[in-house]
């Protein structure tokens, strides 16, 4: 059975693995991303893929790189939170590690993984959208990983939903990021009990009193203990990303959309809202088919997987 | 050289004509649409498709229909203006007209018609967008037109641009198509005049003083004659789709993006705001390649064209 | 003590009394409202103010109306839902009764009729919000009520709240009155009803399956019974209320908010989301008092009451 | 003739007066604001009566604080910009210059002013508008100085124009002074121009090719000298304000609304706009008179003269 390696580059972390043909991770490792210097990260990747490749025998390697990564696969045009600036990634790292390699959005790799071996494993068609820091997204059509002309498509977090709306990171105003993300949840959160909502009390109570401290995997934590505020908090959330989604799926008309991303891991209390508010917003319900929202089951792997898989086509 | 038809059935009319192997319209037909008697419209079509087979030798025949087809391009499920529900319109015309049938949406016809012969030639990936009554859509996908899980994809102007906003005919509030259509267009016209705005003074003369008598193309003839008021008109029309164009494109990264439509006839008095209000608003403008945006150039022939051509794929 | 007579014209019913210093009703008599025929009207006011006239003696008469009342509160320059143009209302009805008239907006003597023996009775500076089929205003500043330069003030329903929302009664967009009245919380909780909402289908039972059949205090009874659906359109009717009030506020600074109309018998499962509403959305908060939100106190005789006394200063 | 002093305590200067029962000012003053320090504040306010007092014989100080100012004129609860904090500003400065002090809010003093003796002077009810760095107001009713229950009304500039608009100072979201300040303005402009829009060229050429060098005064500057894209700043600018002065007119009804502030000398390239979108969006308009839109007439004086005028009731 052959092997290929896949690579996940984060903001903070550098995931790789080496992944067998059914999407099994035969080995895994995992290096702190030193996220501003560019070199350092390719020395970082090319350290962790030769470490795995002494181990075992390696046929190609898969990069997941959050930015712009342009139609070829090759270069990343620009990434938000890593200082490449038209970097040829690929002829880099083929040249550090020996191995033929390709370089593809970190979203894109993960709904590729999310497509093959995981929640849309029996679709043609799906949607993935991450909720984390930010909201992300990737497409597979008809089988195909959709790339888009220029290879920058699927920036779903950067659909305007609000006109006017808060200034995003993109230098836009009312980006779904700003409404739908982990982000979004927490700063609301932070608001409501800076702003001293009695609502929001045991929030802050188990933030040690100090809203600024109040984070994303508090608020699940207390919605699942069944407190009434975080259990709404997640809901506004569902409600945002559901409104999105019937937006996105107005154009693309997926088969499945599969919510990831650490935010998903609140299951149903994020899942159940994004279903209600997806159903009722869909343009033309009741006339066509409805597109199932499930949660993503590979997890924060979901990326390496799908970037090893892309590497052995 | 095979000829094929192309049927294009709108709400008001039926266009059929045959169409060679470069897109040239051999002959051309045009019939009223019985919009409501679903039985009459079959009728319309298999007398304009035999008329036209009685002069060419025609290979199949490529229909372009206003709702929303299946995936087999085989039955209409559902039309907001034309009395199909679940209709195999495939099956009923082949039989009444002895040929092979493919069926397709009208805005995707249009947009493959584009890709083919029009204002997307040279490109493989593109986006048309229709601003008539309402705001309509096709995508061409890696030259490959895209149709969606289900077939009913590209339902651009189901986009929802403003939370609570203006009721859609859809059910939904804020669509695209409330804000960007050549409805709105005259919408907002009628208001100003009826609120008595002076600077509507010169449309309101032009409609006899009757601010119901506002039409589309006394708008655009009036800005091109100057006025102020309708060129304004056109410009807040150029802003709202420019601003929905840069959320698509965030989405879909087209190459090109098409106009047409009724409205597109107003040609650089719609384009150029709606290139500024794109090139403002995409996200990660300065980092990636900006999409064209170009006027579409078959006109209303551009579905008929399009649906000759899938039929003879 | 001396008796005055307030009448309080709906639109589809006419309510007069006798009232008197305390705001004591000593006769109450209510009459259908021949609502376009301003005569008739007129005929109604007369005949139930001389039959009340008979049984006892009346100083003055207060006439609550629903339309724009001018500075000198005499005449009733334009009513939406009844036929007054521009007519001398306090001439004709003093011409008719024998009585010194004064007449004033509807919504304004409900206002002074809370603030002099209801809910505001211990205040100064009060804002009166009624929320039935529209969203009207009354407010007191310094223990007067507050008119305006041209007796249009405090139309509170017609602020508004979304840019290019939807299409209110007046000929704008985006008012209050479209998202916080009982005619939004009927609409939207129809709307889910017939989009096949799940969760909207207690209270569609209630209907008899008919969504079209939904009212308002099957919404408030079912909401009292522990339905969640509809426990939730009160409370997504309380937020846009609290926001709109915390706007309001932001200009005026009452001391005290008085929620009135029909929908307000749903009480605290309105209450309180208008008052966590307001409170977190309050500009300033934390910096100034907190205005407090009660519950209007003299029920749909607010009218007349107010009305009554106006008549005797 | 008797004499007053009034003080206008701003972020960044302080303006003082003496000034004559006709609003003439007879001497004037001004010093560096120390923004932050409460004590430098008040020794500077104090030297600059006494040494206005050395030369005139001055009867009693009115002062405007940019702040929350309690109901009793003497108190500042709160001020965004400077550090007072529940401060007996009255107290203190009484005991320190020895003479008799009204405190009042800023914009209220410069309403006052305008409404004394500046473009309010032939009316009873003015709402008063300064657009510059944030948007502030004032309100006259019946002659007298609208203050609310609790000192703190007239926060026009915090209204909510926008459901989850752009982030406020004041903690809130989508409050008006966002969309309809200078500094909206501003950032509009450099935004545009740093995201190579070709209309702003010119703006950015006047800025010395840096976006971040732009200013308010600079555009007013080229928008009188022509410069479409200038013109069409100042007009987006004036489309927010009229329709927030709508909003607010529906609810407070005045004769007349000024526009005061640094952006108002833009004169009717501001004044127009606003004008056509007050009387576009006005409820009922039509059925009711319209309230003018004036210019301010006493510049940055209106709060020194208006504060003078307070002092001496």
């Amino acid at each position: 059975m052959t092997l290929t390696c896949g690579v996940d580059i984060g903001g903070t972390k550098i995931l790789g693995g080496v992944v067998d043909e059914d999407g099994g991770i035969v080995e895994e490792l995992r290096v702190e991303s030193p996220a501003t210097d560019v070199e350092a990260i390719e020395k970082a990747v090319t350290g962790l893929v030769k470490e795995l490749g002494s181990r075992h025998e390696i046929a190609s390697v898969g990069i997941g790189a959050a930015g712009y990564v342009d139609k070829a696969r090759a270069r990343v045009m620009f990434a938000p939170n890593i200082a490449w600036r038209d970097v040829d990634l690929k002829a880099e790292l083929e040249q550090s590690t020996g191995l033929s390699v390709v370089v593809e959005n970190d979203a894109n790799v993960a709904a590729w993984g999310e497509f093959r071996f995981g929640a849309g494993h029996d679709v043609d068609d799906l949607l993935l959208v991450t909720v984390g820091t930010g909201v992300g997204g990737g497409v597979v059509l008809d089988g195909e990983l959709f790339r888009g002309a220029f290879g920058v498509g699927a920036e779903i977090g950067h659909l305007r939903v609000v006109p006017g709306g808060l200034l995003c990171g993109c230098g836009n105003y009312g980006c779904l990021e700003q409404y739908g993300s982990g982000s979004a949840l927490v700063r609301e959160a932070r608001r409501a009990a800076s702003g001293g909502s009695l609502l929001a009390r045991h929030l802050l109570d188990r933030a040690g009193g100090d809203a600024a401290a109040i984070t994303g995997p508090m608020i699940t934590e207390l919605a699942r203990a069944g407190d009434p505020f975080c259990i709404e908090q997640l809901r506004d959330l569902g409600r945002w990303l559901g409104e999105g989604i019937a937006s996105l799926a107005a154009v693309l008309d997926p088969a499945v959309v599969v919510l990831g991303g650490g935010v998903s891991e609140a299951g149903d209390l994020l899942l159940d809202p994004v279903r209600d508010s997806f159903g009722a917003n869909l343009t033309g319900r009741g006339h066509r088919p409805l597109a199932q929202v499930r949660r993503a089951r590979l997890g924060n792997r979901a990326g390496l997987i799908g970037a090893a898989d892309l590497a052995r086509r």
